[in-house]
């Protein structure tokens, strides 16, 4: 089943970008700042490349004969696959434009696994023989989606592999090395990207961008962008339907709070405990809801971690897998294991504590600063520019160590990567986003100024951030469209003067014209590239901290945070149905370790939101004969308790729905009753051995 | 691949007797004693059964009709089984004696999916079509053990099922109802038993029995006495090999506490942190062993619950399973967790808040009257009685209410339902073993006699519990016997002398003469029955928790644990392999709710460990300048970070070894090549409808 997870990673991408030299870096930073050159109108309006699924982009000036040698193997060793040639319009590359045939679909549709909708509504694996059964099969077009023809078409480019002797501009294949992903990571291919479908795109921005009180077409968003940024969707959407009850409950806190001391206190206990209880609750909705995705997109049962193909960087010794008997890189866990525990787990240690030293020096310097009777002006600042220089700083270095030692640490699997990298820089991010909190409840103990920074943060922070996202890409890309044109009409008038000199002949067709010729695929390989789900993630895994360790504090942080989420998610989709290129689907089961990091930030919370009652000063409030002693145990009590029933909470609520399991058996029972049946039908026939033979 | 599991659990079977009214228990624990009449010498020289492998008796005095009904019901709906009927030795009862040919033993275990060994070394679903490939496959009589020909006779056995009209004795079935089951909860089936089997007995004696310093044959076990039982083995046998490490550092702590409270002091911390180390390791290492055991005995991947057949118990409204189409009993989940957590819960909490309180009660009686300073007599011995007394009756009463409840909330599957007995009996029986314990440690706070309290309890109650085990009924057996030649040999007296009074005619044959010819199925008819793994774990999980909560305060428990345990492997195998009824095999993938039970203690653990550390004053002396709130804020943080640790330790672990992983993955992958290559044949062959119709 193993449906292409693109040619690697985005992530990876942007990695290998970053070891290039500096001035290959540059080259690439003024390519991609072209891209926005091309206006979203004139995109929509470009002739459609129906012929064609997958492109395949040189660069510019590559040999011709790196090119045929690529055409010849393609054409010979994967002839399912049509592949159209052409030099690109706008530069001097070449271009392969890759699709198949409806019979070759079908036939690798049935031997991935891929799953359809059936005609009596409900899902089934595609069979070539069961065929009658699918919705839509009558109609071809219409029964594979573009995704499910991308994703058949890249399965067969993905798994051309390596014979003895293959070579090509001094890169030396091993004999079952995958050609295509190693001929990307070399840049021998500039890129490889799925072509846009602009009647479902046109239908997603009617559907899902522009209906902002609508619930998310997540089946269509799967259809079209992969289970992966649909999980992400589909996760953004429960999270926001979920952040009423906190936003609710907020207000009515909040209003209670102003009522005097005594509510106030009892107020905050009561909010910190409702916040503990609701996020729990909700990470087990989530942890449902998503086996219900996976169950629904086919990729709750995925096979086996060693059946996937492995990363094109996981580096090994080249031999037939013990599994499959394939030639195939191999790397001892045990050498991982001892890098990552006698290597990597000191270094991020060490690093994290040396981030958290500084910073905390950095708060010190500002107290001293701001215990100072009239400082003078440039000493004010000094603090601010100071942790705003060694955080910018710091994250860089950090953020290079991090994917250096996850490179070393060499895995297998793209998810794998993916969540190892998760781990090391959320840990950085931790720190990043809360220890100036932190600082100020447990070290300032200053409640008021605790507020206004979560106010600050949550209101300041997430404009900016959505801003960021989708308004200056925006502005960006008209201020360009604007300089172009301008640019073209001084040409043309300089043209113009230059031909009134000369003579009054033919006048040039308006620049406007020219553009709109420009084909589609020319267009989409400039347009920049998405990102991944990573940095959405994070936004919101920070946000979601913000609502549950300190909302006690700012009752309003639920509502911020709702409000920035309607926005979130349809910001989120415009930029992906807008001005991305189109990403390969990556079919995942899970959200991966975002659930566990969240799930941790759900632990950290009780303590947080416990320690705060305690300095706080509402206990003292409340129960004024007790020492200090006797109130500090109270609150461990209190934080114990809490923590058991979170866990039996989360112990007895079941992760995969009843309905979900029982479809599963359902499967399983139709499989075991026909394997039964076959096996009755050999023996009949007499076509095996009698029991005793 | 559902192997019989047992007719019904033995949990159950009691339960039932329980619900009798008082009488006819009366009448059963007399039978249960006449058990231990027949001696274990002369059932070992009993007359070998070798054509049957499972027994069933019916109740003495059963009128024909109801023998006859069965036995054609058996005859004509499972004719693959062969019944022999006979009348029991010893009792006016009928028996039918079941085998079957070796023809339905290979298509059964074919169809069930058995893994058996190949020629290879490796082990595999056992196919007809292949089963050259297999070990001992040219001798039947050796390939299928008997534990899987009693597994493969059970499964046909309780495959049964009911027909419109089927109807015996007032017992009117329900069309797909399993027969034989049904008629033992009524009890129109007395017993149904495997058989022994005497050669693989006593290799099982001399191989595991009496190897007291060799490694379990787990894998003979498995055979012999199924998955079940050879889990507990495995479980018990590594739990007592890591012993070995608390065992040999409490012994050097013992010494060095000894030189000075300083080092006393220090001692206590370490060792504390040791055992909580130890225990999360221990349990890491238990889990990946499991899945290795469970992977071994094909049960790792048991299928989906749903498929199950459901308990015999099992109420519910019989209609056609939505997931299989056979009529079954249905219960809605939404029932079952209502009464769940809306009596259940609340039942339990209550009850065990009341045994709390009472406990409490007694031990600030006993507490008051070791305060007095001369008390009567008779008022020193009070409170012990007390507690025993209440114990007793609470123990009585609130074992009746948990079988009730769990009974109520009516689980599908016997695991279901053994495990949630198991979560509610171990709560009543965490206060039962260690409210003492705690007592004395932080109410009276009380470090020397904790020390005294823990060494009786780990000494005394091992030594009784073995005592009770092995020593008791083979005493008790011993006596029986004893009397029994007595009486015989009064009546032969008197007889004699009667006969000497009337004649000196033929002399009556010796007593054992008679007893040696009473056949096998009589004999093991008459032994008890294995009470389940519910009590040895109990014992054991108890055990854990004296090692892991208070070894600090006594470093010996290790040791004694040690002791106790290498004779405890040995005494109960000695049980299951002389004195009791086989047991039939059960198969489980896990040891279930007690993997939970003690990881569970393991964190309990920490907490205790550091209130100890607390509470025994050996911080205050470590760190004579902090005030109370100080050192309670330091115990706090090291318990935050020792559990963090322990989590991030258990999180890191894979629970799977990974070369068990690549065995799956490699069965995996060999199914989807043959799935593959047979849809190839199938599309090249023409059978089926081209991929464009």
């Amino acid at each position: 089943m193993p449906i292409p997870e693109g040619m690697k990673s985005v992530r990876e991408r942007v990695k290998v970008v970053k070891e290039e030299p500096a001035d290959a870096t540059k080259k690439k930073s003024m390519q991609s700042a072209g891209r926005f050159v091309i206006a979203n109108k004139i995109w929509q309006k470009s002739t459609v490349t129906r012929t064609s699924d997958v492109v395949i982009i040189f660069p510019p000036k590559t040999e011709d004969y790196v090119v045929m040698w690529l055409l010849s193997r393609l054409r010979s060793r994967i002839p399912e696959v049509e592949i159209h040639v052409r030099q690109m319009a706008d530069k001097p590359a070449y271009g392969f434009f890759l699709t198949s045939s409806i019979k070759v679909f079908m036939e690798k549709a049935e031997e991935m696994g891929l799953r359809k909708k059936l005609k009596d509504g409900g899902m089934a694996e595609f069979s070539v023989e069961n065929q009658d059964e699918f919705l839509n099969i009558e109609d071809p077009e219409l029964f594979f989606t573009s995704g499910d023809r991308q994703s058949i078409v890249m399965e067969l480019v993905n798994n051309m592999r390596a014979v003895e002797g293959d070579e090509l501009a001094g890169i030396k294949f091993v004999p079952g090395q995958t050609i295509v992903p190693k001929l990307l990571v070399e840049e021998v291919i500039q890129q490889i990207f799925p072509l846009h479908d602009h009647d479902d795109l046109a239908k997603l921005r009617k559907t899902w961008v522009k209906a902002f009180f609508k619930k998310q077409p997540l089946d269509d968003i799967r259809d079209y962008f992969g289970v992966k940024i649909a999980m992400y969707f589909g996760w953004l959407g429960l999270y926001t339907k979920w952040l009423f009850a906190p936003a609710i409950f907020g207000i009515i806190m909040f209003v209670l709070m102003s009522r005097g001391e005594v509510i106030r206190d009892w107020c905050m206990f009561i909010f910190s405990i409702f916040n503990i209880v609701w996020a729990t609750l909700y990470l087990e909705a989530w942890k449902r809801k998503s086996a219900e995705l996976a169950y629904r997109w086919g990729t709750l049962d995925m096979p086996s971690e060693a059946l996937k193909d492995p990363r094109v960087l996981f580096e090994g010794e080249w031999k037939p897998s013990h599994i499959t008997g394939k030639m195939e890189p191999t790397y001892p866990s045990w050498k991982r294991n001892l890098f990552r525990y006698c290597v990597t787990l000191p270094a991020i240690l060490t690093s994290l504590v040396v981030v958290f030293l500084v910073m905390i020096l950095v708060f010190e310097f500002q107290r001293w600063v701001d215990g100072m009777d009239n400082p003078p002006k440039w000493l004010k600042f000094a603090p601010k520019i100071a942790l705003a220089v060694s955080i910018g700083k710091m994250d860089d270095i950090y953020k290079t160590v991090a994917y250096k030692l996850n490179d070393k640490e060499n895995y297998r699997l793209d998810e794998t990567y993916e969540n190892h990298l998760i781990i090391k820089l959320v840990s950085f991010q931790f720190f990043n986003a809360y220890l100036s909190l932190f600082y100020i409840a447990f070290s300032l103990m200053n409640f008021d100024k605790l507020k206004t920074q979560l106010g600050a943060l949550l209101i300041t922070k997430q404009v900016i951030g959505n801003v960021k996202e989708a308004l200056v890409p925006f502005v960006k890309q008209k201020v360009k469209e604007f300089k172009k044109k301008k640019d073209e009409e001084k040409k043309r008038k300089e043209e113009e003067k230059k031909a009134g000199n000369a003579s009054t002949a033919k006048p040039d067709k308006p620049a406007e014209l020219e553009t709109a010729k420009t084909k589609q695929p020319e267009i989409e390989a400039a347009m920049p590239v998405y990102e991944d789900t990573f940095e959405d993630y994070l936004e919101m895994f920070i946000q979601f901290g913000y609502v549950v360790l300190f909302s006690a504090a700012f009752p309003l942080a639920g509502l911020c945070a709702l409000l920035n989420n309607v926005v979130e998610i349809r910001s989120d989709a415009f930029k992906l149905c807008t001005n991305l290129q189109r990403p390969f689907g990556v079919r995942v089961e899970n959200i991966g370790t975002w659930q566990d990091a969240m799930e941790l930030m759900g632990v950290i919370a009780v303590i947080v939101n416990l320690a705060l009652l305690g300095i706080g000063g509402s206990l003292t409030r409340m129960f004024p004969g007790m020492t200090p002693a006797q109130r500090i145990l109270l609150i461990i009590v209190i934080e114990h308790v809490v923590l058991a029933v979170k866990f039996a909470v989360s112990y007895a609520i079941p992760d995969i729905p009843e309905w979900v399991e029982d479809e599963i058996a359902k499967v399983e029972y139709k499989r075991r009753e026909a394997e039964k049946a076959e096996k009755l039908a050999q023996r009949n026939n007499g076509g095996a051995k009698s029991p005793v033979s």
